[in-house]
């Protein structure tokens, strides 16, 4: 019956010309990796959903800590009163909270909101701990799951529940808390860049688009294979705005009493989502070698010939005491439905070995992202496979960057903004006057969103091509996720 | 400002023999564990308790995994008709439930608890996705926090939010369930004896302490320095009574359709209350050394003399290269405030070197347990410190379970139970009829609750003695927290 399910899965997978949105869900439903639950935008990430986090978790981890970040966990909870101490904060989260308002049979003197961030929680312990300039700085990390009452919700990029982290620093000046700000956004871009495989864009969010009670947002934006945006990871600059409005006083070294510099930045299980749209396709999902919790399936073909079975394993364990994250499927399932299965599952590299294999001392090895076939020498597997993935992280990376580099589009009208994103999507870039009325307009007119104004400035003339005043800076827009 | 304050608070720590109670509260925000929050029995978890948490963590999650155990990602929320199904599970998490009314300005159709337990949760997702005998076993664990709205809180001890791990998993036979129920049970003995150096007592609770919903309960006692028990970690076998409620049906090898059967255990923060009141002393904490976020202080010693404090680097590097978890204290504070700190966080094992040593190529060592000093030779640190670190783990452990063992006393009526308990504290153990009634009794007139009926069996007697009616097995009573 399970058997049953399971070939109709593979083969049910929609293509994603034909429509993008539903082969997301397939994708998601089909590699086993999310499960709906009874609330509307609360989702179960199953076991290979969440290895994909735990990869994620452990390369930021690792980072935040060589960094000289510590982690803490806050309560989930916040007094509302607490919630509305810095007003630009509160007006940017409240209405999308979600609230308890009965503990045990009784009903609560003061609402409490599940968090939605933490910076209030954050503001109000150091509030209590910092007393002097030898307290800072700061620099708090915890990984947890907020609550955002959405109202549209799918998989990994809109839930009302997410897994995410959130790094929270105070420190004794502004220039180290700017430091820090962007330090920490480098982190992401490696992570995307390095872990896995998706190239970014760095770059200053526009006041509108920026995180409420923030002074600046910096941003990494991802293209997707629709040539849609995907903000996949964003860091803040606070000035002092949240460490006064908390009276988080510390005396300097003069002993006069200052207010620390603070910085937030998070990322979140939405990067899944955009780790699928980067590089999954008609077959399912496609992992990035380096972070892929199965690096190597490796498939016995012919398996009740006699030593087949025990040649695939004797390679499995191989390649796991060559620290490569092997595993052999010994399932009584057809070659046919293991190849569909794995391929689903994005599996970076798939060995195959037969009786045939065997006589020759060899084994196929085949590419998931390209699906190349190489025969290796079973003298060579431990110099070769790492080699082979590799090749596929270069080879994901590589396919990605292109589909970035030949989708920013230059315009300098608002009307060859708007056909350029009709015509082909990707991100346009424009001028800017740095008015939130062009902002709007642009939004309006072309139906999209500023997505950051770039690092890498380029000059491509000296007004707006909105509003025809001098331009200040050069921005993408793009159609965002 | 902040020096003074924190060599105020190592001298403010109350004796443990004066108010124990109050000495647990001053090592937990003393030794900078905790904070307290806006909300009663929400706990911050500093760096410094996050750490510890994380390293139990580790070796828990490692031992998981080792056993075939997949993390996952439950919702946090819970729909109150799903936590209905099951019957005594509802009546035994209903009262002490917060909910969710609120989602953004809506009020909702229909009230969402937050999680305090995820088995209805687990239940209601493998109904979607157990089809057949071959998806069994599921063995699924989460780390996360809960919520139970509880009247009294305190630190670790009893939080209306803690953190834990959660473990549930269904098989397709009970003998398999009831084999996975007692190996998990011996997981966290494991943890709490070889990792935390804190003795345990295994056993079955009584049908009164099980877990709400459970066939059979499995605990594992510890007795604190106050020889009072706490409950260390549980593991539930469920039978297949959830798995109907939520019509969980799977074909069997036969095309049968048969219900799986059931377990779940739970570890949480809680350890940590246990941690700090089994080890801890009237200068703090003391942290067995195979889990201790540090393991070697280095303090150097009149630290203005030249070479001093790179003399003290080295010996940090050095011992960092050897896996050892080394940090040193090269702020400007004084060694007696130096002393006092890393004694109050409990660190096992204090290294100073001043001058004087450097010239006899030594330095000192002084066990936080004992305050035992030993002059080691700097060519052999690497040698020795590894060896005096085991010896303070195994001090530990030697030391609770002494206390442990010296504070369990058979008793042969109630009154001498009552007179026990009163004199003495720690464990007494009777026979016991299995009755509710005499339970109850034991409850009223002695005040002590049954701990449990432990796996290692004694025959005390032929009665119990409580009722004088045949008895059917030795069960431990104690204050319980």
């Amino acid at each position: 019956m399970a058997k049953e399910n399971k070939e109709k899965k593979v083969e049910q997978i929609t293509d994603m010309e034909v429509d993008f949105t539903q082969w997301f869900t397939d994708v998601c439903t089909k590699a086993d990796l999310v499960d709906y639950s009874g609330v509307k935008g609360l989702f179960i990430l199953r076991p290979y959903g969440y290895a994909i986090w735990e990869s994620i978790q452990s390369y930021l981890d690792g980072r935040f800590k060589e960094l000289g970040h510590e982690n803490v966990s806050m309560p989930m909870l916040i007094p509302e009163s607490l919630l509305q101490k810095e007003k630009d904060h509160v007006e940017g989260f409240a209405p999308e909270c979600a609230w308890v308002t009965v503990g045990g049979s009784e009903p609560l003197p003061e609402r409490l909101c599940i968090r939605p961030t933490s910076e209030t929680l954050f503001c109000d312990h150091w509030s209590h701990v910092v007393h002097s300039w030898r307290d800072l700085p700061m620099k708090y990390n915890q990984w947890c799951s907020v609550l955002r009452w959405e109202k549209t919700t799918r998989p990994f990029l809109r839930g009302r529940e997410f897994l995410w982290q959130e790094g929270h620093t105070i420190h004794a000046t502004e220039e180290e808390a700017r430091e820090e700000t962007l330090q920490m956004l480098d982190v992401y871009a490696d992570c995307c860049e390095k872990l896995l495989a998706m190239p970014v864009i760095k770059g200053d969010k526009t006041n509108k688009e920026k995180f409420a009670g923030a002074e600046n947002t910096y941003t990494i934006e991802c293209m997707m294979h629709d040539r849609k945006a995907l903000q996949s990871g964003t860091s803040h600059y606070f000035g002092d705005g949240f460490t006064r409005a908390f009276n988080i006083g510390f005396a300097d070294k003069t002993n006069k009493i200052s207010y620390p510099f603070q910085t937030s930045w998070g990322m979140s299980t939405r990067i899944i989502g955009g780790l699928i749209m980067t590089h999954g396709d008609n077959n399912g999902l496609v992992l990035p070698p380096r972070m892929a919790p199965i690096q190597v399936i490796v498939l016995p073909i012919a398996a009740h010939k006699p030593g087949v079975t025990e040649k695939a394993e004797e390679i499995v364990n191989r390649l796991k005491a060559a620290g490569i994250r092997a595993k052999g499927d010994f399932t009584d399932n057809s070659p046919g439905w293991k190849f569909a299965n794995w391929e689903m599952k994005g599996v970076p590299l798939r060995i195959e070995i037969g009786p045939k294999d065997m006589e020759n001392n060899q084994c196929v090895a085949v590419r998931r992202d390209n699906r190349e076939k190489t025969f290796l020498s079973l003298d060579e597997l431990e110099a070769r496979i790492p080699q082979l993935l590799e090749d596929v992280q270069q080879g994901l990376f590589d396919k990605a960057k292109k589909n970035l580099d030949e989708h920013c589009y230059p315009a300098f009208s608002l009307e060859e903004a708007k056909t350029l994103q009709e015509e082909h999507g990707g991100f346009i870039k424009t001028m800017w006057c740095g008015d939130l009325e062009c902002e709007m307009k642009m939004k309006e007119e072309a139906c999209m969103t500023s997505r950051c104004i770039p690092f890498a400035q380029e000059q491509l003339s000296d007004v707006c091509p909105i509003c025809g005043k001098p331009a200040k800076c050069m921005i993408y827009w793009g159609v965002a996720y």
